[in-house]
C-alpha cells in the first residue's frame, strides 16, 4: 500500500479544495512539513515578511478565490503574531486555515523549556488556548490514525462556517505516514441541505413578496462570503425591484444594473437613497451584517415587520425565523420559484442630480474630487481593496463599473489589513484569470499613510512575486480618521513621515522611476491615472496622493457629525473640510427627491 | 476636594514608579485617555508604527529602565496584534503594562456590533479572554470607585512578578473622576520580605558554601529581571570564586572581572569553559533559566546535589527548597553574611589560547572574524541588543568590555523583536543617562536581514525620535539559522531582497548618505567601525554587513551538530562553513585545558 507523510496528506487535501498558494513564515517547528508542500503539483509557497501579514494575505486570497486562505506559522511566536489577522477572518467570515507547526509530542508531554515557551515547566498548549475563541474548529493532532479525518473535518468546517480553522501539527507527527489511498475519497465541502426547511422558508418569502406593493432588496456581505454571489445576482435580476447595497455589499451585484439605487447606509448616504429605501414596504436583506460601520452608525433601522432576512443559516420573515437553511442553496431555490415574469413592475430609480462640493474649484487634491476619479479609473474585472479609515468611506460614496470585486475590512477594521491582503487578493485574482474563471482585470489598493505603515514591508513581497498591483496611498500626515473623532491636532495622531519615493527601490523594484507617481494636484493625478503602466501594470505601481490632513470624505465627516451637535461643533472648530456645508445634515439635505 | 479623571490617575501612578515614556498606537477607544497623558509632567508619548512593535519597544524600555514598559492599544485589533510581544515579556520576565482602550460599558452590556467585534451579538470580552494566560494580573475596570486600587494593584504586580499585566479601560470610564488626593499615598512596589524564611535560606547557603572546596557561580538572567544586578555584583565580588554566565546572563557581572571564566553553555562553549565548570564541587546559580537556548540545547546538566539555585522566589540548596524568599533582598542579606575576607582562595581562571579559524585568511567578512570585532567596538556604558538567530550565538561567543548591558530574547526567540526593542531600550538608556543613573553610552543593535524584515518600519520611529542608535544588519540572504536546521536551499528560507541604502531616506533621515554604511570585506567593516559617526552617533547609523548565506557563528553550527551524526552530516553535505573543522566536536576539541 502506497504511503505518504501526514504533512503531504494535509497539503494534498488543501490543494484538492482549490487552494493553489500557501502563505506563511518558516520556523523551526514547521520547516519539515513545508518541504512536502513542494511535492504537491500545482501548489505554490509565498513567504511573507511577518506572520500578521501572512494572515492578512491569506484573508485577501480567500475573499477573491472563494476557498480558504491557508497560512503557516510556528509555535507561539508565529501564531500569536498572526492572531489579529485570524480574528479579522472570524469577524468578517472569511475562510481561513491556520496551520501551526508545534513542538514535538515528547517535548510537550515532558514540559520541556524549548525556546518560544513560557515558564520553567511550560504548557506548550498555552498559545493554542489563547486562540480557542478565535476559530470555528481546530484539529489538535496527536495520533496519526485519526489525523487525516481531523484535517478533513476542519477543512470542511472552514467552508461551512466561512471562517478560520486551526491545525495544530506537532513537528514529529507531520512526518509519520498515512495511506495515500485516503486522497481518493473526495472531500465534501458542501453543506447538508434540509430540503423541507428550505421549502418552508421559500414559501414564506414568496408569500411575503407577493403581498408587498414595493419590495426592495438590500445586498450585504455575508452572501459573498458564503459563495452565493451568482445566486444573489440571479435573484436580484429575476425579482427586478429596486435594490440597494450595504457598504460591505458594494459590487456584489453590478451597480450598473438599472434597478440599482445606491448604498443604503441609514441616514448617511447619497441624497435620495435613504428616501427611496424608506418608501419600500418590504426590504429583503441578503447576507446582512448590521455593524455600526456597515449601517451608518446604526442609523439604518429596519422595521422587522417589513423585512425579510436571508441569513447564512436561517431566514427571518417579518420577525418569524425559519431555521436550518443554507444561503446559497436557499437563494437558488427561491429564484427558481419566482415567477418567470417579475410580479412587480416598479419604476426605475432616479436619484437627484449630484451635489456640488464647496471646494470644487480647488487645484489641489480634495477628497470630494478624489473618490469619484475611481469611478472612471476602475474597469470591469478589477479587484479593489480599500483600507479602513477615510478610504472606505470615500469608496463607498461612489458608483462602480460592472464586475468590480470590492473588499474591505469594514466590520473588523484593523488598519494595515488592506496592504497585506492585497498580496493575497492579487495572487488569487491572477490564478482565477489564468484558470479562465474571470476576465482580465487589475488589482487596485487604496490605503492611507497611517495604515500602510503597519504592514508596509509586504509591498516587498509583491515586488518579489512580480505582481502588478496598483497601490494608491493617501498621504495626509497621519490618522485623519482619528483626528475626526478626537485629538485633531494631538501628536498621537501624527505618524512617522515617510518618503514613498524610496519604497520601491528598498525592495529592488525593477523600474522604480517609472512606477512611483506623486500627485499633489488634480491635474497631476489625472495625468497619472492615464499612464499606460496604470492601465496595464506589469509590476507594482505606487501612487502617492497628497491630501490636506483635515480634509475627509463627506461620508465619514457626516457620519461623525450625525452623532450630535457637540461633535459637529468639534469638527467645525477644529477646521475640518466640510464639503457640502453643515456636514450635509441640514434639514432637507437629501434634496427634493423625485421618485416616481 | 480636587478631582482628576481616572485616565489621568492611571498615568500619574505609572509616572510615579519611574516610567517616563509611553508607547503605543492610537485607536478610537483610547484617544480620550491619551489626552490626559500630556497633562502629566515629565511623561512622554512615543507612537509606534504598529502594535507588535509597540509591545517590543515597551519590553526593550523595561529591560534597561528596570521599571515596566507601558504601551497602549485599542480593543481587539490593537491588543491582539501586540499579544506576541506580551507573551515574550511573560516568557522572559519583563515588566510590562498593557493598557487597552475598550468599548464603553454600555456597548459591552448591550453586545453592540461595534467595529472590531465578532458576530451578531458580540462578546466584547473575547480579546481580553484570549490574553488571559499571557499576563500575571489584570485590572478589568468597571467601577470608578474600585478602579484606582485595581490600577495600583496591577502596577505593583508587574514589579513583584516582573512580567506583563493588563489594564482593561472602557472608554467611558476613563473620563470619570477620582480624588486627586489618592496620588499622595506612594505606591508600594517592593515585595514583602519574610525575614525568617530569608534567614533560613541564607544559613543553608552559607553552610553549603563553607563545606565546598571550590564553589563557582553561574550568573543568569532572572537576577537582572528582578532588578538584582547590584546585589549579584556585590555577591560575586565578595565571594571571589570563579564565575560563569549563561547566554542570557552575559554582562550582568563585568566579564573583565579577574574571576570570570566565560559563558558556561554546557557542551557548546569556548574551549576550557565547560572543563572549568565541571571541576567545581558546588555551583551557585543566580536567577537560573535553563531553557534549551540558554543551556547549549540542554547539554549543561547540573548535579543537583552540587548546586544551589537562588531563584526569584525561593532558594534550592542541594535539592532542598527554601521557599518565600525574594532574590534581591536574599542576595543582599547573603552578601552581608559572607565573611569579610573570602573563605576560598581559588586560582584565577586561565583559558587555553584562542583557536585559529580555518577561514582566517578570507578577505570577505566571515562570521569567525565578525563577532570578535564587537569586543573592541563596544565601550563601557553601551547597550547591546542581539537578535535571535546567528547573531545571539555569535555575540555569546565573545568577551564584553565592562558595563555592557546585553539584551536578547534568547528564551522566547521571536524574530523581529530586537529591532523594535531597540527603540525602547535607547529611549530608556538616554533617559537614565540624562538622569545621571548611568555613564554615557551608545545603543547598538545587531540583527539579521530575515529578522529585521518583520519590524523594519520601527526604524522610522527611531529617526522621527532623533535617536542615535547604531544598527548592524547581517545580510546573508535569508533565514540562515533555519537553513542550518532544515531546508538549507529551500525557497522558504529565502526572504524578500532588500536594498538597505533606501531605508534611511524612506523615513526622512537627516543625513542618509553619511549614515548608511555597506561592508562586504573585512577592510571595509574595519574602516566603518572607526568612523566618528559610529563612535558618537547623533542620528541612526545603519551598517549592512554582507555575509555568505551558508556561513554561521561557530557556536550555532556546533550546537546543531551536537544533535548527532545525522545532523553533522547534513551540515557538511549542504556546504555550511565549518570554522574549526568537524564543528569543534571532535574528541579533545576543548583543548588541553590548564586549570590550576
Amino acid at each position: 500500500m502506497s504511503k505518504i507523510t501526514l504533512g503531504r496528506y494535509m497539503w494534498e487535501r488543501i490543494h484538492q479544495v482549490g487552494v493553489d498558494t500557501i502563505f506563511g513564515v518558516p520556523g523551526d517547528f514547521n520547516l519539515q512539513f513545508l518541504d512536502s508542500l513542494f511535492h504537491v503539483k500545482g501548489l505554490k509557497w509565498v513567504g511573507n515578511q511577518n506572520e500578521l501579514n501572512a494572515a492578512y494575505a491569506a484573508d485577501g486570497y480567500a475573499r477573491i478565490k472563494g476557498v480558504p486562505g491557508v497560512f503557516v506559522t510556528t509555535h507561539g511566536v508565529g501564531e500569536l503574531s498572526a492572531l489579529n489577522g485570524v480574528a479579522g477572518a472570524m469577524s468578517e467570515r472569511v475562510k481561513m486555515i491556520h496551520i501551526v507547526g508545534q513542538t514535538t509530542r515528547a517535548m510537550q508531554s515532558n514540559h520541556m523549556m524549548i525556546h518560544h515557551s513560557i515558564g520553567d515547566k511550560p504548557d506548550h498548549q498555552q498559545y493554542n488556548n489563547a486562540s480557542r475563541g478565535l476559530r470555528f474548529a481546530a484539529a489538535e493532532l496527536w495520533d496519526v490514525k485519526t489525523a487525516p479525518a481531523e484535517i478533513d473535518r476542519v477543512i470542511r468546517e472552514s467552508f461551512l462556517q466561512s471562517g478560520p480553522v486551526y491545525i495544530f501539527m506537532p513537528l514529529d507527527l507531520s512526518s509519520e505516514e498515512v495511506p495515500a489511498s485516503l486522497l481518493e475519497t473526495p472531500l465534501d465541502i458542501s453543506p447538508k441541505i434540509d430540503t423541507a426547511a428550505e421549502e418552508k422558508a421559500v414559501s414564506a418569502i414568496l408569500a411575503a413578496l407577493s403581498s408587498s406593493k414595493n419590495p426592495a432588496v438590500l445586498v450585504d456581505v455575508l452572501a459573498q462570503r458564503f459563495n452565493a454571489v451568482p445566486e444573489v445576482r440571479a435573484f436580484v435580476s429575476k425579482l427586478h425591484v429596486p435594490f440597494f447595497s450595504a457598504n460591505m455589499g458594494k459590487g456584489i451585484v453590478d451597480e450598473t444594473e438599472e434597478m440599482y439605487v445606491g448604498v443604503y447606509n441609514g441616514e448617511i448616504g447619497t441624497p435620495g437613497v435613504k428616501e427611496a429605501a424608506k418608501k419600500s414596504d418590504l426590504i429583503v436583506t441578503l447576507g446582512y451584517l448590521p455593524a455600526d460601520t456597515n449601517s451608518g452608525g446604526f442609523s439604518r433601522v429596519l422595521d422587522e415587520q417589513k423585512a425579510i432576512h436571508i441569513n447564512p443559516f436561517d431566514v427571518v420573515v417579518k420577525g418569524q425565523t425559519y431555521p436550518n437553511t443554507s444561503i446559497k442553496s436557499l437563494l437558488a431555490a427561491l429564484t427558481t420559484s419566482l415567477p418567470q415574469t417579475a410580479t412587480h413592475t416598479l419604476p426605475v430609480p432616479v436619484l437627484p442630480a449630484p451635489r456640488i462640493p464647496l471646494d470644487l474649484e480647488a487645484k489641489h487634491i480634495t477628497q470630494s474630487w478624489l473618490w469619484p476619479q475611481f469611478e472612471t479609473f476602475l474597469r470591469p474585472g478589477d479587484v479593489l481593496i480599500g483600507e479602513t479609515g477615510t478610504t472606505v468611506f470615500g469608496l463607498c460614496d461612489i458608483k462602480f463599473p460592472a464586475d468590480i470585486r470590492f473588499q474591505a475590512q469594514i466590520y473588523y477594521g484593523s488598519i494595515g489589513y488592506a496592504t497585506a491582503a492585497t498580496l493575497g487578493a492579487e495572487i488569487a485574482r491572477s490564478e482565477r484569470e489564468a484558470q479562465g474563471a474571470d476576465a482580465k482585470g487589475r488589482m487596485v489598493l487604496v490605503t492611507g499613510d497611517g495604515s500602510m505603515a503597519l504592514t508596509i514591508q509586504e509591498i516587498g513581497t509583491m515586488i518579489k512575486q512580480k505582481l502588478g498591483a496598483i497601490i494608491f496611498v493617501i498621504n495626509n500626515e497621519g490618522y485623519t480618521v482619528e483626528r475626526l473623532i478626537w485629538g485633531a491636532r494631538q501628536p498621537y495622531n501624527d505618524i512617522v513621515p515617510t518618503n514613498y519615493a524610496h519604497l520601491l527601490p528598498l525592495y529592488h523594484h525593477p523600474s522604480p522611476a517609472t512606477s512611483f507617481h506623486l500627485a499633489k494636484t488634480k491635474a497631476e493625478l489625472a495625468a497619472i491615472l492615464a499612464k499606460p503602466q496604470l492601465q496595464n501594470p506589469d509590476c507594482v505601481q505606487l501612487v502617492e496622493i497628497v491630501v490636506d490632513k483635515l480634509d475627509t470624505s463627506w461620508r465619514l465627516g457626516s457620519q461623525l457629525a450625525w452623532r450630535g451637535e457637540q461633535h459637529k461643533r468639534y469638527l467645525t472648530e477644529e477646521g475640518f473640510v466640510d464639503t457640502y456645508g453643515n456636514w450635509g445634515l441640514e434639514e432637507g439635505s437629501g434634496g427634493n427627491v423625485k421618485w416616481s
